[in-house]
């Protein structure tokens, strides 16, 4: 990996010093492509964020970026953002970005950062909200929930290892940007409980209290089951409380989308601790 | 397409008097999958559904069966209701499903059906709450909003020609069966609300009043507009009020999603009405 990082450098170096389209190597993809999957991502603790909003929102945070290919136009662009961040940079072709996207449709640039890890001591005990995610594998759930809790201010989401790899690129483009903000941690659930020392777990199940006419408690976990079997036995023995949305009268629907029920059930904890 | 299906239904008949599986040919391979297209879907008046639980909500519903894909343990658990509905049906090896199948992994059956084709008449002016898509793009969150009318029991949906097609496979996949329930009808937004005579046009958009503290009229037309532009120019001169979701302090990402948005909007609507 040393290797291909000095390699990125060296070249990335010569393509500015030249001021010249060079074309990236064989080895360059095969290393990108790599990073779409999970197995490569781990070993190397890197991953790949596309597109020029994602990419600057992430440029303009506290990941570690390691290496970006972007069109032209984009790099020409952003020369200034890049040299201050000492950031290696290729300018690419279009049919270059298509074959190390993970996107149907390449979106002007495409970047490798740093996997951040966040351990125990970096969790804020003191916020109120947490959210818990037990066994969400669709990567676009998962985006959209991590997006969703940064618009509702929630600053960390806990998951067990059964979600969705979060660095999956598909996880990443659908947080927008959002996953920069979000401390995201793996953990079993009794585990969060007991370092959070809270006693309010709250399930998001099918069979639970009437979601908007429960009072919610403003210090508490909340849990969020898999889109096809719901939160585990084990972890289902923990909660405190069960909540659901109520399905009105005439519809017929079995289940809402996992990232849509999160939306509605976050939104009502937001309208009764701010505008009740 | 009149000999096309006089052949699949010959050819599901020798399937099913023969008891064993027939190649299915190349032919009918090349009709499927052009239904993956917009242009054919439409000269055909055809679509396609996939997996056992969409395929068996559409089979229980008023929409007209055409033919059937499915693994043979598919066909054999479901061979009275495919006998009682008179339904073709072929048996498919997974190396055959995967060639006519819009999924990245196929799931046991594939079925073709009528496009429903709803007129004005059919609209129930009578109803409360009526949904406006106004060039909603993404197939996913069309989908997904279609699932959640259902669940909030809105029973028809109206879109802009700009939105995605409702019967992209992936439209169709998302909204889980409730496409059966929910009549999608396309027209302009100000021939809807002549139609319906209502005067109380919301939308959504990211100025607007705060939706928690909004007094919500029982009886109107919700507004949504496209994932990157919002509601058009045009459908804006029409809304009455703009409402929006107030983002949390230290909340950071710049919007929802717009199938998260329109839950968030459509659970407190329901809020306000049911349970306030």
């Amino acid at each position: 990996m040393r290797v291909f990082l000095l390699f990125c450098t060296r070249f990335s170096l010569l393509c500015e010093i030249k001021g010249k389209h060079v074309m990236i190597s064989k080895n360059q993809i095969k290393n990108i492509s790599a990073l779409h999957q999970k197995k490569f991502r781990k070993e190397l603790g890197l991953f790949i964020a596309e597109g020029p909003k994602v990419v600057d929102e992430f440029l303009h945070s506290d990941l570690k970026i390691v290496e970006i290919y972007g069109l032209e136009n984009w790099v020409t662009k952003n020369l200034l953002l890049l040299k201050k961040l000492n950031c290696p940079h290729f300018i690419a072709t279009e049919a270059e970005l298509t074959r190390i996207s993970a996107l149907q449709t390449p979106n002007e640039v495409l970047a490798v950062f740093k996997q951040p890890v966040y351990t125990e001591k970096e969790i804020n005990t003191k916020a109120d909200l947490f959210l818990y995610l037990d066994g969400v594998s669709d990567p676009g759930n998962m985006g959209t929930i991590i997006r969703m809790a940064d618009w509702f201010g929630i600053k960390q989401v806990f998951c067990s290892d059964t979600c969705a790899d979060v660095f999956n690129p598909k996880v990443v483009q659908s947080t927008m940007g959002s996953l920069a903000r979000v401390k995201m941690l793996t953990k079993d659930l009794s585990e969060i409980c007991s370092l959070l020392n809270i006693k309010e777990i709250y399930g998001a199940t099918l069979g639970g209290e009437n979601l908007y006419t429960s009072n919610l408690s403003k210090k508490c976990v909340l849990v969020i089951g898999s889109e096809s079997r719901g939160i585990s036995a084990n972890n289902t023995k923990l909660l405190s409380k069960q909540i659901s949305i109520p399905q009105a009268k005439g519809g017929k629907t079995e289940s809402l989308n996992a990232a849509v029920a999160t939306s509605i059930i976050l939104s009502e904890f937001f309208r009764q601790q701010n505008f009740k």
